[in-house]
């Protein structure tokens, strides 16, 4: 088995133990370490029910800082009030007591089963142990202990050069199901040793999160836990990067392609998908445009059972596009599955049985162009099988 | 096996016939006719892409009266060009000739695969054979020669007396996949033997299907088909109801139980359904509001996974709500499964395992509290199975 392959950003350091969270056999909890103040940036679920450690970074993140970040899977401390903020900041207090790094930057992240409290007497004395052995466990095990349902672990690097040094960005994630815009129910968390400023990291994140978490669907279902944290915290020695500069869009680019990166694997491990289905909107007005009506063909069950049954029902793409709730002109559509025009100006081709073998691939790209405008958008998503109702249906059993 | 049991209004004859519509072996087209020319109402899916027989039956549906139906199940019609709009006339042309009535009163609806040109030479025929032969069939019959993937026929009815007369409501529906709020993917036609003006049946109409087919969700796609017609003949003789009375409340309570009983037989059906889910959202400003949150929650993939795999997993129900786009305290929730709260003030009540009990039960109630004022609503649903995947990924093959 080939290992994976990844660069570290300096002064990051990582542990995970055991804690049976949700029960044992696997570790569980894992926290990230910067040897360095960092600078903190993170955008959040914008479900109504956020998690409690959401909420506690939430609050957090204004104050631009970060040392460390507690995670831990098999619980999502969701649902669980005033007892779940106690739980998620006595995760935070004995991390930072530990590591003998300020309270306000460490920030939690949890993920699994909502509703349940945290075990946490049995968390707090393994969270001890991991800030006490910090250096013991690589990023790969980080991504490994935050899995819940995925299949595989997410991680992702990329470097870059910037006035003269090497800077290296590396994320993990984790994902599967109760995946939609909006984000992705999942955690991430960016690690980069290159010297960004506050405001030109937030305003990195929110671009680059808008272009690839934020394009990814599997259910439709919006978790209250979806958190993406970035830590920055400049020991590539680069001058500082600011907005507005050659720089800042050389970072822009490279956390974009990183957050693709995971992004697409969040989608390949969408709970019992078997193939990606991504969905390109053409020919509309506005960009926001093509991504309701991206969404909209992502998120509709009859669309993704007729690309898993490898049927290339293109009246499904249009019926979903008509209930999106923006005008189009049925009889100007053009429709392909893969490179197969399938629709031409609302009309078939009679090319469906053609089309049906661009179906059988692991991507699988659909291309709706309303020829109404010049805007278009991408959405990833995948096919939905029986799989996916077996780990559903049986999640908590 | 016992007979269906129902009643039939004054004056409707029917006829169904085998046309090969998808393939040969059931009757696939019904006429539906009335001896007296009939005031006629219809409200009708709001889809962009409206299937053609749509698109003629809401130019017919402005003249008010009625005199036919001709439906075919196993092609829609639908995304089929000018050619389609072509073959549907031909549909009300052909069957207005034989039964000699204006052709402006001939309604037409189709159901079953999009995007196909209806083999409209062979149908021709075949409705002027069903035309000849008016009332070779039963209202059970025409059920029957509507339905696609139902497992059953759905017809229901009711009498009631209005000034001195008895007078009959009864429908016939067909439903099964996409179905969704604003409204179920089905064709329903509603025939009366009560005289009524075309201002009272429109929003004796509007009302009722509000309250029960704009309830109704199995998968939230929307179909290109919807279609609901009525036609009150007056045979019943009683003196014409209009708005505003007290004969036309009862009218409107007779048609709205009619219409709810074909709606749960819609959802009781539901691709691959075991169980009927029905979410009762109470406690919140507006009954819109009530409607919303209670949609979000039917139609979430993890609630169906949830309900099909008995488990109380009531965090999926929050998660649901909380991205419903209307604002709530989720410490203030309650959430009982059938009778057993599981959620009080936002937090468990340890009752999971009591509450998983309940979901074993052929309808599920799942009510919802958000504590915040005095409306609520209610929106049926049904358990989302492997089953419910393989029909549709197979479903043209």
């Amino acid at each position: 088995m080939s290992e994976i392959e990844y660069h570290v950003p300096e002064g990051f350091l990582f542990s995970t133990v055991e804690a049976a969270v949700k029960k044992p056999g696997r570790k569980d909890i894992a926290i990230i370490y910067s040897t360095v103040s960092a600078v903190a940036s993170g955008v959040f679920t914008t479900n109504i029910a956020k998690a409690a450690p959401v909420l506690l970074d939430i609050e957090k993140i204004k104050g631009g800082k970060g040392r460390a970040i507690v995670a831990n899977s098999g619980n999502a401390n969701a649902c669980t009030g005033a007892r779940g903020l106690k739980d998620t900041q006595k995760m935070s207090y004995v991390a930072s007591i530990t590591l003998n790094c300020p309270d306000p930057e460490v920030f939690v992240a949890s993920t699994g089963v909502i509703g349940t409290p945290l075990p946490i007497d049995r968390m707090f004395s393994k969270i001890r142990d991991a800030a006490e052995t910090i250096g013991n466990s690589t990023l790969l095990d980080t991504a490994r202990a935050i899995m819940t349902t995925d299949s595989f672990p997410k991680i992702a690097s990329a470097q870059f050069n910037i006035t003269g040094k090497t800077a290296t960005v590396a994320a993990v994630a984790k994902g599967a199901g109760m995946i939609c815009p909006n984000m992705a129910t999942m955690l991430c968390f960016v690690l980069t040793d290159a010297a960004i400023t506050k405001d030109a990291l937030d305003q990195a994140l929110i671009c680059a999160n808008d272009l690839t978490f934020n394009r990814i669907t599997v259910d439709g279902d919006m978790s209250t836990n979806d958190t993406v944290l970035v830590l920055a915290n400049g020991l590539a020695g680069n001058k500082p990067i600011h907005t507005g500069t050659k720089g800042f869009n050389i970072f822009k680019t490279v956390l974009t392609d990183v957050l693709m990166s995971l992004a697409t694997m969040i989608v390949k491990d969408g709970e019992g998908a078997t193939k990606v289905m991504k969905v390109l909107v053409k020919g509309t007005k506005t960009e926001h445009d093509a991504s309701i009506f991206a969404r909209a063909i992502a998120n509709s069950l009859l669309v993704k059972t007729a690309v898993y049954g490898c049927d290339a029902n293109w009246g499904r793409v249009i019926a979903a596009a008509g209930h999106a709730g923006v005008h189009f002109d049925p009889n100007a559509v053009d429709i392909f599955f893969g490179s197969v025009r399938v629709v031409k100006n609302g009309l078939t081709t009679n090319k469906d049985a053609e089309a049906a073998g661009q179906l059988k691939a692991d991507t699988v790209t659909i291309t709706i162009n309303f020829r109404m405008g010049k805007a278009s958008a991408q959405v990833l998503s995948c096919d939905l099988t029986e799989e996916y109702i077996k780990i559903n249906a049986e999640y908590r059993t």
